[in-house]
């Protein structure tokens, strides 16, 4: 194998974002940024699963308009999410007349989506790609938990499920926000059991991929104004700085965590934020707009995922995890 | 937009396939073809889901074994399957220090991950991607409708999923059989409502992605030697052909189904054999012998998948479908 890294010779741009989150959400870092805030987190509609549905077509809807271009133009949606089956996905796709790449990688989909959409547009096979993913919390608790009705305490270790979606349309120019590499992750399991405790199961996953990263690319850590992870929460990040530190790589002045960052009061949320839609509202709104009036002109999103489900966790399995990441540069 | 097609320059070889198969499946046209059939469905494993695991643990180790070059000279693993949050995908990456992305299009994945990882080699940015994916008929049975233990009738328009999984190791050169193009599907949606009748659901989806193919390639059916969906069943495949036919295009002689060849005696399986290890058995098996050894030298190979889940038929939803399409032809 040559290296894990991609370089994209052609710099594929971030044309536009759009972001949509809940009021939990809102009340948080993202708030001032999101295109849309919601009041009501059903968004309108009869469950929770079409609500979610509903916020993704709305990220990947805004994407399109806030860049400028016509639906039509659009070649790829590539997107997943985190229900069974990625329902939010497949029927967020149902509404365009575009092809639709389904991906999956948890938390991590958004920065796969992103690193493949970037390769479509860098080889030439497309011009216009939208790289979409959200989560909601109260679907996520019962496919991965308990029924809400329940009231079942939470764990200090665990995190809150964003609710919310983040859509990122790609193209060849139109912006100075360029896509330079992507690492791709490899599946890492340190033997974590624990369900409640994501962040520790991901921060070495999280290592691998950015130590890999800076190798294959020859940068140290300050090459990167922000080294940016998904959703390793507050606990798990201050893992990830330790287990860098340990190979002699001091990430620790410019690593910051989207589920660390995404609620101001962390309350019920114990450890911060999580969920696909983490890092892709945190990063389409926050950290874009940081890009492009914040003095920010170079940050790694390196967004981990954990690849577990409810019955892989009740057979005994541990906890695989996966960290994709992509550069993201003002050029 | 340009093109739902993407046409390889560099024309990517697959270099070799491996399939696996259960003892019904064996017993059918595969049987003769695959690397290895099982006796026992539960391949020396504790419970259905490692089994199917292992398949595909199976078919990713031998297709980089058949094609002679080693674990660390593959550059990506791109692979899906049927269960909740792909387990199979993701534990079976777990086993090899191999990059992984996750892919997921119900029993389209195949298809879906031939043409993503035919673009990672064509653009150059990768030597050795190996696709691959599975299903096994007891995991699906229990997530999709019923425990096994209950014993429920089975409609007649019902398809038997396929317990097998199979790899595909592409690579820049060294084989005769090239992808020599990929036409990614749109979601399609006529409104079944019926999840026991895919064939149905899934054959708009088929048409839809086949007649773009032939009109951006500017191709009539007769071009290829064979015409392949996924598993559309007997059922389908007929709904399929009357489609098209409507459309003004014959398909009528040269199209098959692997879901309707793969089990020789159509008996408790209805309507044939469908699963995302449908297409990969019978692609990777029967299918490329004939590519290499039978006089078949075009194929368009048209894998379909249902993106429901339970979830959303509960919800009174219809079944969304799509259908990726690569062109496999001897050069």
């Amino acid at each position: 194998m040559g290296t894990h890294t991609v370089f994209f010779r052609n710099q594929p741009r971030i044309l536009s974002t759009a972001t949509i989150a809940g009021p939990k959400e809102c009340a948080g870092v993202v708030g001032k940024y999101v295109d849309k805030g919601l009041q009501d987190d059903k968004f309108g509609e009869s469950t929770f699963e079409k609500a979610e549905c509903k916020m993704l077509t709305y990220a990947i809807e805004h994407a399109i308009e806030n860049g400028g271009v016509e639906r039509d133009q659009v070649d790829a949606l590539v997107l997943g999410d985190l229900l069974n089956q990625i329902i939010s996905a497949s029927f967020a796709a149902r509404d365009f007349n575009i092809p639709f790449l389904g991906v999956y990688g948890a938390c991590s989909t958004l920065a796969e989506a992103i690193a493949l959409g970037s390769t479509m547009i860098d080889s030439g096979y497309m011009n216009y790609v939208v790289a979409a993913t959200g989560s909601h919390f109260s679907t996520a608790e019962r496919q991965y938990r308990y029924p809400l009705e329940l009231g079942c305490t939470r764990p200090p270790q665990s995190q809150w499920t964003v609710t919310g979606a983040g859509g990122v349309l790609l193209a060849k120019e139109g912006s100075p926000l360029a896509v330079t590499s992507a690492t791709f992750g490899k599946v890492v399991d340190y033997g974590i059991t624990d369900v409640n405790n994501m962040g520790a199961a991901m921060a070495p996953a999280a290592r691998d991929t950015i130590l890999t990263h800076l190798k294959e690319t020859n940068r140290s850590p300050d090459y990167y104004d922000l080294i940016v992870t998904g959703d390793l929460g507050a606990l798990g990040s201050r893992i990830l700085k330790d287990l860098t530190w340990e190979k002699g790589v001091d990430i620790g002045k410019n690593h910051v965590d989207c589920g660390e960052i995404v609620y101001n009061v962390v309350e019920d949320e114990f450890q911060g934020g999580s969920g696909a839609g983490c890092s892709a509202v945190v990063f389409g709104s926050y950290l874009c707009h940081k890009l492009r009036h914040g003095g920010i002109r170079r940050m790694l999103l390196a967004a981990t995922g954990a690849l577990l489900s409810p019955i892989s966790a009740a057979q005994g399995e541990s906890i695989p995890c996966i960290c994709h990441a992509v550069s993201v540069e003002v050029v």
